[in-house]
């Protein structure tokens, strides 16, 4: 659990916060001689490094582009207003730890889980590139590619002069989930993989195999032939191509799940930005703190896991039924 | 409720299946004397023109792009071939039906719900185009522009003699949402949205506000400044834009929310494709049917309703709290 | 199906109501060459002997021991007060044909469920009395044993000369429930039994084991001691009594799960009862209609529903985990 | 909060056990300022003086009337045996303090909710007895009356002796509840009270009203008659008796809601007691610890704070439709 937690803690990488936290997980309870117990898992980590200073000049003013104003008019004004509360990047400490338990009751049936960032302040790869994803975890932000992070490290460094933020895309591959998983209407898989994704604070889009790009797709091209598994055995079939993401009809294909998230800059810039008061009247505010460049790479381990979460949520509804079936995947 | 069902159903339109069906609503329980008594809405729509024998030949294969070979996955062979069941487009006009109900909760909130198409077929808008989504109802393919319809019939017409079919992009926008909606951390409201609009079928990507198109911002660019109200007073503010599309940390700002989903290509193509069959064996389908050429326009009452729904859901539980505050609107 | 919902109708058996109705099922969905296609099922039952001026004059007072005044209450005073709606006994048909399901998936882990009458007006049966449940089904008022009915036959013809009603007790049994169904803390076994049991009309009390018995025992009396399983085999053994009724800390212990459930006298008495109109006025009321005597035993094949529904929802959670013994039963 | 929590701790009363615990509450979030934020109130209890010893020889048997057995097959033999884990009295801590703050949301509408013993050890009250549950918070044993207390000292008495446990019956009412809460079918008022009552380890059985006693009463006595409130006002209406104990056809009915659950003797008897172990093995256990006598007590704060959260629930669900509305109260 603590290898996850450590790759999403602040402090390291090269568009991490100066603020080091160690995020060490005391268990409370639910696990006994190394193992599950059934009892609810919960955890504490100790907010070690967090000047209260820092959020001290924030207590009358609403930064744009957080939750602070939507809170302030949701909970009637009451509002604490240190560190963002569960709007805070911190609450995803807790999706991945709940993810490694995920991944122990996918892992038996093959299945795994890799994200990786395909795109960094609008620079991306040149289409038809070969993704090289079981790198990605050894790379600079958890870039997709060798090629990206020399492109990256130099849109970073400008932007880090300018005082301000980058935004990017992750990439989310489900590999080897059975055929099958996902509930017929309003419980398809690509829904609560939406739900979950766009759950994490900073996700502004989600998109499954071609996605957006379906749009622009004639059905002649999107639909992906079957043709028969090798050796050909009852309900036996692979697929041609993998242009719907592993998901047909809400139902997962057994193809390889290919997700994307859209990820916003970051919204604590360093520049003066206007805004307004809690009385309403016109004010200045500059986001001191010590954060981050950009959520990535560090937001790619907590889509990780709440993939992991609802494949496992997925699975286990679909175990009942005693019909898991590992097809080949294409 | 009839006139919303109409908008849905089959058999009108430059992209609509010749196939008519009259999608009349027998009410069975919930409704008495013009209003509903709380008792579960039930009704019925009886399948009118449904030729069995069109489906006749699907029994043994599966239709690329459909969900039968999850189906048949998921429920251990055990499959009712005819119509694709719960995975047809008929099971939409429930959501519709619901949806109407879902308006008239937001109704008295001033929250209206809007869609239109602003892409098909690949071909959309140049860009900072203003929309015109009022219109968009009476606009052939519930376009968002009236410079839209010329270009797509051209590309309708195109792919309906090539036997293929076409995808597009949804523009949905919900006016005057008040500000508080949306849960913190998992039920953000853009989870939940996704959620619902990924739930509709042939939906492959969903966005909120600038979307995939944020990740290429810089945070300088995609926040979006307070400014005091008009006339300024306490808790009162308005935006000087609208990146976010509505919403912050996972709630609304009372902002417009701005959400666009991708609509892949209808599967049911004329030409043949390759197969397999349920013994595993290579085969050919071609599927007859009278099929739509698109999903746009029939699809978009359905998106609607669902934000309906979802934001309907949203109000009622911050009105339990008593909180809700309608703001300017940017 | 049919066969469950025949035990439920009205218009047989000595507490029965002259009014017949066929209750016969038409299938709507979920259902395909004999075999469920895990499509929801539904139904219809017409209601086809109601006589809309039986209850014509009931649209302006609250009937005594009825939903009436509480659904004005809910509902604002919109009230559709033709036959009682969600709360006429009607809707009960809907649970005994979900039951019949239920009993599908507990059937090959030998999970089976018997209900039968115990007391009725206040005639129950000596203490230490073995009941007789297997034949319960076929004997007159569902009774427990031989001897009841013709007590019981005197109690109904004298209240039935009264133009008054009869409540009762009900024993349900599940026999041969594995050991480890039920969750440790909210949701513990006996807690959505009850939740279950409770929410069928006339029920005002529920029981399991000893039930408001065991508050009067010791704690030596009603503990029930292990003994090693014949043959003994690691996590085996057997109970020496079952005062727990089959549930231990919430989870099924293996033995057969005993309840008991408090029926109300049918609220639908002949006589006049003072009431109050819509307007707050004094009235009085006569409940013509056509009413049972007894909610028993009609109500027995809906609590054996109930419990099925139950067991099959805590069987399939426990399935997940691959984990289920079944023990032998004392 | 520390109020309540001092009325469940252990370690006071003629029941209680020597074994001390503060039961100091650690506030970890959710509470900032003195008002609650929105956020999950989370908190810690330290478990102080617990004899890891007092639980080792238990290791390897199950303790009759635990939930010891029960939990062993659940999880497949991994068990953590100290203490009980999740079926320890211990975690109804979390219940009382859940329960507080559903008191805050009911104290605006008039609402409150207490509980007293009416049964210890066989020994109650005679029939038609005025309860004086207002003085019960400061009576020993939290008595339904003054005559009570010396009655239950002897039977306590004696079974200490005994080395034996006692069990009882506790009445909760909740007082001026508004009409209206709870829902027709699933969910009826006494269902989800029933859950939440019976969620409570050691509560074997569950009543509203009468309970088991209208199973002998006719309709005739059963049934409260309406009557014009005072002063007559459209839709105001009183009962001339409360036989139902609040709930009418699952609905709240604006009169007190009365419930009565019975309580089991505590399973850790100071006697050796025959059961098995891990390996099947006939063994003799002797609970050790330092156990209550009897749950009474220091149940009553827990199934008072149940009926807290269950009400509060109800009506926050109904407050949606803004329609509350307080009647006499019978």
């Amino acid at each position: 659990m603590q290898v996850e937690l450590d790759r999403r803690k602040p402090g390291h990488g090269p568009t991490g916060t100066p603020r080091k936290e160690s995020d060490t997980v005391h268990l409370l309870s639910g696990v006994y001689e190394g193992v599950t117990t059934g009892t609810p898992i919960a955890f504490y980590i100790a907010n070690e490094n967090q000047h209260s200073r820092d959020y001290g000049n924030l207590a009358e003013v609403f930064r744009p582009g957080h939750a602070d104003w939507g809170f302030f008019k949701k909970f009637n004004g009451i509002r604490d207003h240190r560190g963002g509360g569960r709007s805070s990047g911190r609450e995803t400490a807790a999706r991945v730890a709940g993810g490694v338990i995920a991944r122990k009751i996918l892992e038996p049936y093959g299945v795994s889980i890799r994200g990786a960032c395909v795109e960094l302040g609008g620079i991306g790869l040149p289409e038809h590139t070969v993704l090289e994803l079981d790198g990605a975890r050894s790379r600079p932000y958890c870039a997709a590619h060798d090629s990206l992070p020399p492109l990256w490290d130099a849109a970073v460094s400008e932007a880090r002069k300018a005082g301000d933020t980058l935004g990017g895309v992750v990439r989310i591959e489900a590999n080897n989930v059975p055929a099958g998983l996902g509930e017929p209407v309003f419980d398809k898989l690509q829904a609560v993989l939406a739900h979950a994704v766009m759950s994490v604070g900073a996700v502004k889009g989600f998109s499954v195999g071609e996605g957006f790009g379906a749009a622009k797709l004639r059905g002649s091209q999107n639909n992906d032939p079957l043709y028969p598994a090798q050796p050909p055995r009852p309900g036996g079939a692979c697929f041609a191509s993998n242009h719907a993401g592993g998901i047909l009809g809400g139902i997962s294909s057994g193809q390889h799940i290919i997700m994307h998230a859209a990820v916003k800059p970051i919204a604590s810039i360093a520049t003066v930005q206007h805004t307004v008061d809690k009385k309403g009247r016109a004010a200045e505010v500059q986001v001191g703190g010590r954060h981050d460049l950009s959520a990535i790479p560090r937001i790619v381990p907590v889509l990780e896991a709440m993939v992991a979460l609802t494949l496992a949520d997925a699975l286990l509804l679909q175990c009942r039924m005693g019909s898991i079936d590992i097809s080949c995947h294409a």
